[in-house]
């Protein structure tokens, strides 16, 4: 069997990944106090006071995983049932690296306006949320008023996750390579969730040339089809002329990949300047696999997968992101601290060598560091 | 501490009832394939189908209990927060009484269209739906609305679940004092959810008499004030003068309470016939406590309490019903389906007697005889 065969048949196996489990002993004593006539007077306590409910119910430690399964992995638009496996995934990442109760929640909604309607309707019920494989540009209007509206902390993990965990990858390739991020030209292709929070990111914290190409080619002035991120997205790069990726990989140092399998090809890393750095990061099959990479000339290859060196995945950043803001009451997530969490990431690795930029996501240790930068 | 401050003692030691558990081990191999790359294949195989999802997901075990928290016990509106303890006890009693997986959801909408959209819009993420204190009216509509429109159980607990419990408890009841349940005069206080779901199983059943008496009185032809519901309810008795609850309890022989803590007093009991049956339910203060009712000549006394003899509590239905219909694919729970589960916990008292009319949640088989009449 393949790792596909071998994924169907575990998930049969087991019947999915989560179940629900019980905090306290249930006898006919404590239930009188879990449930009527006790529960009566907790409820009474909690009535319309969301930091009191936290003190005696599981939202103090629950995050919902909301998608509507428009952009699973790379896989496009799998709907609701297609996104649930995804999204049960990320629940047992939460519980089992950051000891968070979640619950993913698939919605048969597809627009702003329906999938904020619904999270903001069942956001009582949750001490965060974290969205999930929502396609772009909706997710950026999702996002935006889900923060601007709730007082609970919200991300959208394909940005922002992915963001935080490139960033923390390019810290530590660049020392392997003996490079300032800062005097680098990054070419970027894909310009969905990921590629818009990433290219911000990398902005934010070092503004190097960043070239971001998507599936029509370069994004720049001549072209008339740029939704408002992508126009934005050209301010990072000083060279705006029309081209493929190949064109604009000339003299790069950093191909960052989070489009589709297959996109980037040996000769294309042969015009990138000497010693590449290779985040090919799309999912579940990277645009280039490692050894063809290495074979081109690339010093660094990292991807999403757990399969190979250097897994440029969230899952080293979302557990960390919402134990730390669900710790330390932090309802808003702020470019600050998502560049402290990159920088405690790559803070991890204390030698980094080419195929150890970033730590993975069972070492010891990720979840707490990045915890603790989310203050 | 009395009860209720242990209650509020017990939560925050606690910190809530529920967490989430995993159904495998996660390591770097489990990893692979309960995420990405392999998990890609499983969003595949489950893409647009209900079924298959079910096969590698925690939905085939997975019921919502979900309320907007307008009728919270017998307490009232208390909104999200105020709900949710209660709704956490509901899943506490799902997992551990059925071993169903359940996740309480509490809304900040309140209208039918809304509570509506919202439910249909995450359907996907369950294999049931439990409705629970959502009020009257606007509960009716809520749950017509979505068992028509969606092809998972749907059942408002507050109605159905009462509705059975309070059947079973009358069987047995009427045995004990030597009655017809078919011949009986029952007076029913309380027209909300509830208490119309109680009239119409019970009408269902044996077409006994059946007096409704509101916050206003006696439901009859005269009033100006009455939702269609409540104007059905007429057809199930024949004197249709305006009163009070005194004047309808003259010669009946059960009471039913789903109403308010204190409506009954000793001296109404003594209007009723001879070894009356007392059913008060208002939670968590009934409408009068057994003593006062037994001393008054009540001759079977039961609450929804766990802290008196005869709890007649929802607990008893709800997980057996979402049991049967998990297990047995059933996605209408019918009327039919409700007097089976009566008719088998009532069974499950082989020899009733006015201390035990009914089962307790912790009795051997209570699960299995509701779960295997739901078929």
């Amino acid at each position: 069997m393949d790792i596909y065969e071998q994924a169907i048949d575990l998930h049969k196996k087991l019947k999915g990944k989560l179940s629900t489990a019980l905090r306290g002993d249930v006898t006919p004593e404590t239930l009188k106090l879990f449930y009527t006539p006790g529960v009566g007077a907790v409820s009474k306590y909690a009535e319309g006071n969301k930091d009191k409910l936290k003190e005696v119910s599981w939202t103090n430690n629950l995050v919902a995983v909301i998608s509507d399964g428009s952009a699973v992995l790379g896989l496009g638009n799998l709907g609701p049932e297609g996104a649930m496996p995804v999204m049960e995934g990320k629940s047992l990442i939460f519980k089992h690296f950051a000891n968070i109760d979640s619950v993913p929640i698939v919605l048969n909604v597809h627009t702003a306006d329906e999938i904020v309607a619904v999270v903001k309707a069942i956001a009582p019920s949750f001490g965060g949320i974290n969205l999930e494989d929502i396609a772009a540009p909706i997710c950026f209007e999702v996002e935006e008023r889900l923060k601007e509206e709730l007082d609970i902390p919200v991300m959208h993990d394909d940005q922002h996750g992915t963001a935080i965990v490139v960033l923390a990858a390019l810290i530590n390739a660049t020392k392997v390579t003996n490079r300032n991020l800062s005097e680098c030209k990054i070419v970027l292709i894909g310009a969905g969730a990921a590629g818009v929070a990433v290219a911000k990111l990398i902005h934010k914290y070092a503004s190097p040339e960043i070239v971001v190409v998507d599936s029509k080619g370069i994004i720049e002035s001549s072209r008339k089809d740029l939704n408002p991120e992508k126009v934005m997205l050209m301010a990072y790069s000083k060279d705006h002329s029309p081209g493929k990726l190949e064109d604009a990989l000339k003299d790069a140092d950093i191909f960052i990949g989070v489009s589709k399998a297959g996109l980037l090809n040996a000769d294309s890393i042969k015009l990138m300047a000497p010693d590449p750095i290779i985040i090919a990061m799309a999912n579940p099959e990277p645009e280039i696999m490692p050894d063809l990479a290495k074979a081109a000339g690339a010093a660094v290859v990292a991807t999403g997968r757990s399969d190979f060196p250097n897994q440029v995945n969230n899952a080293l950043g979302f557990p960390g992101i919402f134990r730390g803001a669900l710790d330390h009451g932090v309802t808003k997530i702020t470019d600050d601290h998502k560049i402290a969490a990159a920088e405690a990431l790559a803070s991890l690795v204390s030698s980094p060598t080419a195929d150890k930029i970033i730590p993975g996501p069972f070492d010891d240790g990720v979840v707490e560091a990045v915890a603790n930068a989310i203050v």
